[in-house]
């Protein structure tokens, strides 16, 4: 298998620049005096659509072109690559048809805009036979994470970022020695900067990237419904992804939906950030003190905020 | 009366500087789609303490040594203020004495850190004797908006940050046909950079400031209570902000407490930030449209983020 390399991330943030927001890396400050080192958030909530999916989706269909996709781009997704697919394909004059395998009240109401036809499946029948025969819609596949050509474009959040720059309060420089928590699918085509660790984060009872590192090969989860973190939940690890997490993850840690629960309404009260609970996880591991002990600096990705109202509330008020 | 010059204003940005956040400007997308014009939005809750008082806080408290304040600093503030003095305090290792006219849940269960000490006293009768007579308390007052002290600290937001740089996507420079709305309070010690237009906003039912400027002189506001936007409600104009605001603001605009909480819920569903309602009155007046058609840019401030979460859950869920 021939994995993307460091150019083609490049190139993937050449591509995006302009059109995906560069979010800001900001200081957690009651994390950090919680953990005694420096904190620093990259909230990919304040991302266009709503997480950083943007970015893969828009690296992927700018590569498209109307000639090759006469019946527009076909995305299957639980919602946040949907968004990012509608919005990229909006921008290059191409329809989208969003394949759902379990819609959620937010997602679905959110606009996906006048050329998007939006599919509602079942998730454990339809959404395998759509990845595997997409051609089937007439339409070209926008996959969330399985070809190189979406998923170098999550790339360059780390690379070409503020998340290189040295922030304020930091002595040593920002790369030496630090540590990088994502949810496991954003890590997945980032590279790490000299000498940063990064942890992959998954929800308890849905660990198919933790158990197929152990393993050696790609293990399925069991389950695709039953957690909170409902925007991370995959029947198993992409071929791609995996062989890439292989080489670059030092460990994936596990959280409970409590503590991404808890993780939310920390990120409420004390960032003012709204974060959905797929995306607050890493934020999780780092609460409960899961990374490895330390004084290097801490990056946590907060990766989207699409979250129902209701769910939020119920969350913040604990 | 001495106002305070720009060069004040440029020294107040280099006393706060690694201190304060340089919190980012934000394209607002949902509301430049419905507004068919560039909106920004400079997302002050996400500065330290949450809201942007801390800038004049630190600004204040910064010039002031052990030996002139023995008695530590004094603050007279419903929430936002009082946290920001307590921060500063904090870095100088000075105590801050708190005197709140009317706790709320959040803002007096936040931690103000163990040198602070809190007073809450009735807000129509002790507000005005302790801001007439601070050194009853043995302590120096760092006010929030009375002395140029604390005033100019507010200014780095509009200079000196990214508002003035040219944001992707914005055909002319930014500065160019520019409005620029906020809460009233906000934009004194704000200087207009070239041809900017400066709205203040200010809840219904508490427009001392407009009622002041059509006056030509100041004018109280008849009650301190009775609108979700707490943040902002005080007795009269101060005499400096008043001052200030005849020569700089091109309008005050009002909204009503169902439009300031309809802007929080915007705040969640679009931008994924945590607005409080007095945080988010700018934002309500831009959506209602109060603003003077045109295809210029528009910044809207969204000034702080201490919501408590049972307030929150109910704007959200409308």
């Amino acid at each position: 298998m021939n994995l993307p390399d460091f150019g083609e991330v490049l190139q993937a943030a050449d591509r995006i620049r302009g059109e995906a927001v560069r979010t800001p890396l900001i200081y957690a400050r009651a994390a950090s005096e919680k953990l005694k080192r420096p904190v620093y958030v990259k909230p990919e909530c304040l991302q266009r659509t709503g997480s950083f999916k943007f970015r893969g989706a828009f690296n992927c269909i700018s590569q498209i072109t109307a000639a090759e996709a006469p019946g527009g781009v076909v995305a299957v997704s639980s919602g946040n690559h949907a968004q990012g697919v509608a919005a990229a394909a909006k921008i290059f004059g191409l329809s989208a048809k969003i394949v759902m395998p379990q819609p959620r009240r937010l997602k679905v109401r959110s606009p996906l805009g006048r050329r998007s036809l939006l599919l509602t499946v079942p998730p454990m029948i339809a959404t395998p036979s759509w990845r595997r025969s997409p051609k089937k819609s007439g339409g070209s596949l926008c996959p969330p994470m399985t070809t190189p050509g979406s998923l170098p474009g999550r790339g360059p959040w780390g690379w070409k970022s503020p998340m290189m720059l040295k922030p304020p309060g930091l002595k040593s420089p920002l790369c030496s020695r630090l540590l990088v928590v994502a949810g496991w699918w954003q890590v997945s085509g980032w590279r790490s900067p000299s000498g940063a660790k990064i942890y992959a984060v998954e929800p308890e009872g849905f660990d198919d990237t933790k158990r197929s590192l152990a393993a050696g090969e790609r293990l399925s989860n069991t389950q695709l419904s039953g957690s909170i973190c409902d925007a991370i939940l995959t029947p198993i690890p992409g071929e791609l992804t995996f062989a890439l997490n292989q080489n670059q993850l030092a460990d994936v840690l596990i959280v409970s939906d409590v503590q991404a629960g808890q993780a939310v309404a920390h990120c409420f009260k004390s960032l003012k950030l709204v974060v959905e609970p797929g995306g607050a996880v890493a934020m999780a591991a780092v609460l409960q003190g899961q990374v490895p002990t330390g004084d290097g600096a801490i990056i946590v990705v907060l990766s989207g905020g699409n979250v129902d109202e209701g769910m939020f509330a119920e969350l913040v008020r604990g």
